[in-house]
């Protein structure tokens, strides 16, 4: 049996005619050298926008069941446009649904996670020699309603694909080169990395460096799936990233913002046991992640909790916001969208005290306060306010000699 | 249990936001008077004519699989868009494509036919008090591959599902009135139909009178399912289509014009058993429908064929011509797509001479030559040269006394 690669490509690897028949003949190129190819699209450039600014057009609130509806149609004409491409270069190729490739979820409309993957179909259509293009960011939960993965789904389509075939490496083609030591678009010295870890390009991802979506390293990290991400666009090699004892273990990896975040503050709760589970529980119910917790208690039997959210999840917050008040016991709740979260990751970080206290003195010596902190074995982060987070950024790629 | 409607809407309907919400009013209105409502829904204006010329800018021969993968989201978008607007006006509504509909087909992508209705979602869907929005126009065959039902594939759509459920009736909303005794728009006499019969209207709409597809009307008879044509504008009555037996039978219900035909001549084919046997059959095997067929014996032993199909068919057919003219051993293949079928129908005009001998003398008048000729028990067909076409429809209109 041959050896299989599953591909991703973006948006905008698949943004108009041109670049589909360019992402045709790279799908072609690799079958050439022999192996079975899966090919994961997402929707051809702003069409996903498109398809919600319509949405929107009709109702403030639509139904997220209706959404998956309507978004999941953007990559399925897509697959079927580069499906036609391939076609025409003389190559035998069939295209796939999230349905029809067996890509079974939960039933979390709008960010679903995929349960499991019948391959019967896929596994089918290799045997007949035939080119796969498969939806990404798509599946089927146990009614035969059309989910969507949320954010980055196409990735996780990809991984989760080539988990379950025991694929031999899962490319991601974006449209930029690799993974940097920091944004390069803002911070101009960023260095493209080689290899990079799991752990380390999940903390990455999961701070906010967009290349990858977390929920697809994290799936690469646990089947072990050889992953590498690269330009759709230029010949080069990439960001492989591998196993930690495969890579050289350094201090400082790389360095990440995100500015898609909320500060949300609980003032004035009672000091009383199962507050927190309280608190935490109804924004769990409501589908809404919570990142950075705090907890300050100001006076005797009366604390200030506060914790950030993904923007997106803001409106859906602020329905409950009410609720949670009278619920918990606060005297107010209180919105920051003006907060953003820097972050250095390294797996030799653990422990260094050298490291964490050259990171408080780069903020230190720039003036910048500091909002709140979290730590892992392999990051450091801290909130602070967004119009300082690009500056902080640059002085810690500085810093730490990351370019 | 309630009495079912369902409804369908062409893409006219459908054409922005504001007819989306049009439309989700006219179901609600529906629903509120105590019916059971299930909506097919085309793609929006234009949707499926963009998307067509993507797939042409990609392959001028896209596979038949793929495109119906491509077109099928149109109405994917549409039912979902649909639903949202319902929602948004308080009420409990559920999208469902061909597939999650339990529609399934047999394998002939761009046309295929309904072969079942697994009703089990639509019944569980009632049974909880939602209105149903159905893409229309789409199926899915038993290996979960995504079909298209070809033109007017919507209706069918429609009228399948109310003969599978036993609705009381389906109302197919469309641009214009109703079924009118000629084309409007080039007989500005024609008159609105009250009533017409299911075998009359399948006559005209086999015929080219664009209202409604000739396999719903086939469909709608054989199932008795009761019909009705009305403006999704406008609050007119539209037109019934009935059983023969409800309906006063007369010589000359209305008159048809389809110039989306070519005329294709087999010229010089040996007088041989079979021929005619091979030929038909070749153009079947290539899913050629072939409409009017005369045969001339020019000299001895020496045969002319000449056929009409619809010029939609023109390039499938033109790939396999040359193979044609060898296995049956013809001398030359012409092709004319200048022509036009003009028809009159009517129940009552089987055997009658006079309606015969109008018929002609209203061409003679306007020098017009008859290519072939066709009749039925409830018809009588002519080819024609396409520019005599509209003033021939126009003198029949008169002499009829139609208007």
């Amino acid at each position: 049996m041959k050896e299989i690669i599953v591909q991703k490509y973006g948006g905008s690897s698949v943004g108009d005619i041109e670049k589909i028949k360019n992402v045709a003949r790279r799908v072609i190129e690799t079958k050439n050298k022999g192996f079975d190819v899966i090919v994961t699209v997402s929707a051809m450039g702003d069409t996903t926008d498109e398809l919600i600014e319509k949405a929107l057009m009709i109702s403030q609130n639509p139904s997220s069941r209706e959404m998956d509806m309507l978004l999941s149609t953007g990559e399925q004409v897509s697959v079927a446009l580069l499906a036609m491409a391939i076609q025409s270069m003389g190559h035998d190729v069939v295209s796939l649904t999230g349905a029809q490739c067996g890509i079974i979820t939960d039933s979390k409309h709008k960010k679903a996670r995929i349960n499991n993957i019948d391959t019967k179909r896929l596994q089918k259509e290799l045997s007949e020699g035939r080119i796969i293009i498969v939806a990404g960011f798509q599946g089927i939960n146990e009614n035969q309603d059309i989910t969507t993965l949320g954010r980055g789904g196409s990735d996780t389509t990809a991984v989760a694909i080539a988990a379950a075939l025991g694929a031999a490496k899962c490319e991601i083609y974006t449209d930029v080169e690799g993974v940097y030591t920091a944004d390069p678009r803002k911070v101009p010295s960023a260095r493209l990395m080689k290899r990079i870890s799991y752990d380390e390009m999940l903390e990455l991802a999961e701070l906010g460096a967009g290349v990858l979506h977390p929920r697809s390293v994290e799936l690469a990290r646990k089947f072990n799936v050889p992953l590498v991400v690269r330009s759709s666009f230029a010949d080069s090699e990439g960001t492989e990233i591998v196993n930690m004892d495969q890579i050289e273990r350094v201090a400082v990896r790389g360095i990440s913002l995100d500015d898609d975040i909320a500060k949300v503050s609980v003032l004035e709760v009672p000091d009383r046991p199962g507050i927190a589970f309280k608190l935490f529980s109804m924004l769990s119910l409501n589908n809404i992640n919570v990142d950075m917790i705090i907890q300050n208690v100001n006076r005797l039997s009366v604390n200030d909790i506060s914790f950030t959210i993904k923007k997106d999840d803001m409106a859906d917050f602020l329905k409950i916001s009410e609720t949670i008040k009278e619920t918990i016991g606060a005297e107010k709740v209180t919105y920051d969208d003006s907060v953003a979260k820097l972050s250095i990751v390294g797996a030799g970080l653990a422990g260094s005290t050298e490291v964490m206290s050259k990171f408080f003195e780069a903020l230190y010596e720039l003036g910048i306060n500091i909002q709140m902190i979290s730590t892992s074995s392999i990051k450091i982060s801290c909130i602070i306010d967004r119009d300082n987070a690009e500056k902080g950024m640059a002085k810690l790629h500085e810093k730490f000699q990351l370019g």
